[in-house]
């Protein structure tokens, strides 16, 4: 057992016992899933319990997720199905899992002795899988949330699954230096061609928002017409806003807790948007330079990037 | 892992799924509970989650219980008490703990290493006794429900925690051989001074029965006055009716299913039975000879024993 260092023990604790004590339904999830992290016995590997994840073809929830090694665990319960509705878990954090390969099925329909060699199997992988990871990052609960672990880095990359909790820590990433709370996005501090952008990709109160499963673009329409006048301005004289956007979106992870999950830079699509069809964005990358603290210079503005 | 037996591998799974699946409320408990199961990782070791046992001052619903060892495992949760009081658990199944050691306490107070040091003690502690001792019974989940067992055995004793899932089973245990289904109690085949009974030893319908905590005495009251004529009589002329009871008391496992655990013999209290009072009964036996399947015999009837 790797030994849980002083300063994030407490909220690691936490998390460890709060994923392991629920389970969704299934009858064999909490024995298969205790199991696994129990005989694996390193906390330096995370993991996330009932993970949403989208493929191009289908939104799924998985019992088991390791993000280092991007590996998800489903246990195959007779009758119960794993995919999910998308309107059934909009405001939930998602990981993209294109690219993933297939998640690793636990067949439980069998006696304790084979689903603990399924288990076994499963435990040697990771084991192997931390082994074999070059660059392994050790979990650390408090640094992963930490702006300053990003701008220590030089970037955020959407392979990394980067999340904050504040909004005020995004925005820290670009320049920044607010301090507590903060309510809505801003502009980035050395580029102001870019607003670092905290949507609901969801239809919320006002906006009917949406985000494609692979991530690649994102539809934002306004619900009631109350913003019409400004979004029309918008698309005729983008020249005066931002035409790209940094983006957090807006999502609960599977505690409860509502987190900004990274998802690359958009920008807008002056062709397909129309007051109809909305404001309409394309991602043209998946990771982004943060900004040193060190640095004063000014950006110059880039716009045709 | 030891191998589960092929002949008793589904209920075993069963029972295993069921055990490690469910918390009362605690918020460690899953977390502390599966860690020290699939740490032992020995599945001759027979486990129960969520025993009630009964001690001179108290009940009390430990969290884990090894009933080959006579060990339970209290997890200390502040602001939550594992006392609790009689009439929440009428039904229950409720080992009496006169004898054992003090519960072992998991302090969760405390980071995940130190709760797992915590738990690491625990199992080797298990362990342990499994090797030291001499006559280890490998838990049978079929053998333990079998009459067979107890009549190749010799006798029943409270030591063994015995029940069975049929009120048939127990009597076949002494000398008959009923197919399935059997109501209610029946005549020792060979003592005809001793009935073999299946008690509520609690407040229900027809009886307000109690035991006392060190299972030495049972109460038996009628509640409605219904039987008051037929227990005048029995108080008044015993020598018409068995003067002696082998007592498998009916009760619900911590899985709900009902079980007629074993209590001992109880021997009729001729002086301090009345009306008002109810029957008496005082235990004389912890351990109760069983009959042989080959026993064609008459036992001699021996009233004074």
């Amino acid at each position: 057992m790797k030994k849980v260092e002083e300063h994030s023990q407490d909220l690691k604790t936490e998390y460890i016992i709060k994923q392991l004590g629920r389970t969704k339904n299934k009858k064999y999830e909490m024995y298969v899933v205790n199991r696994i992290i129990n005989l694996i016995d390193d906390f330096d590997i995370k993991f996330v319990t009932q993970q949403y994840i989208s493929r191009p073809e289908r939104y799924a929830l998985v019992d088991l997720y390791f993000p280092q090694f991007n590996i998800c665990i489903e246990i195959d319960e007779p009758h119960h199905k794993n995919n999910v509705k998308k309107d059934e878990i909009r405001e939930d954090d998602i990981i993209n899992a294109t690219g993933f390969d297939e998640p690793i099925h636990v067949d439980v329909d069998m006696n304790i002795d084979g689903i603990n060699k399924q288990i076994a199997t499963i435990v040697e992988k990771v084991k192997n899988l931390k082994l074999a990871t070059k660059d392994f990052k050790v979990w650390d609960i408090n640094k992963e949330f930490n702006p300053q672990t990003y701008i220590d880095l030089g970037y955020i990359d959407i392979k990394d699954n980067v999340a904050f909790h504040n909004i005020s820590d995004a925005c820290n990433c670009f320049g920044h230096n607010y301090k507590g709370y903060q309510r809505g996005g801003t502009i980035h501090k050395f580029d102001k061609d870019i607003l670092i952008w905290f949507p609901k990709l969801y239809e919320n109160d006002g906006w009917d928002n949406e985000i494609d499963p692979d991530e690649n673009k994102i539809i934002e329409k306004d619900k009631t017409g109350k913003y019409r006048a400004s979004i029309e301005d918008f698309i005729n004289n983008i020249d005066k806003y931002q035409s790209k956007r940094i983006v957090f979106a807006r999502v609960k992870d599977s505690l409860g807790n509502v987190l900004y999950r990274f998802r690359g830079i958009y920008k807008f699509d002056s062709i397909n948007s129309n007051l109809d069809a909305g404001r309409v964005w394309n991602r043209v990358d998946t990771r982004v330079d943060t900004v040193p603290t060190s640095i004063k210079v000014h950006y110059s503005r880039d716009k045709d990037k």
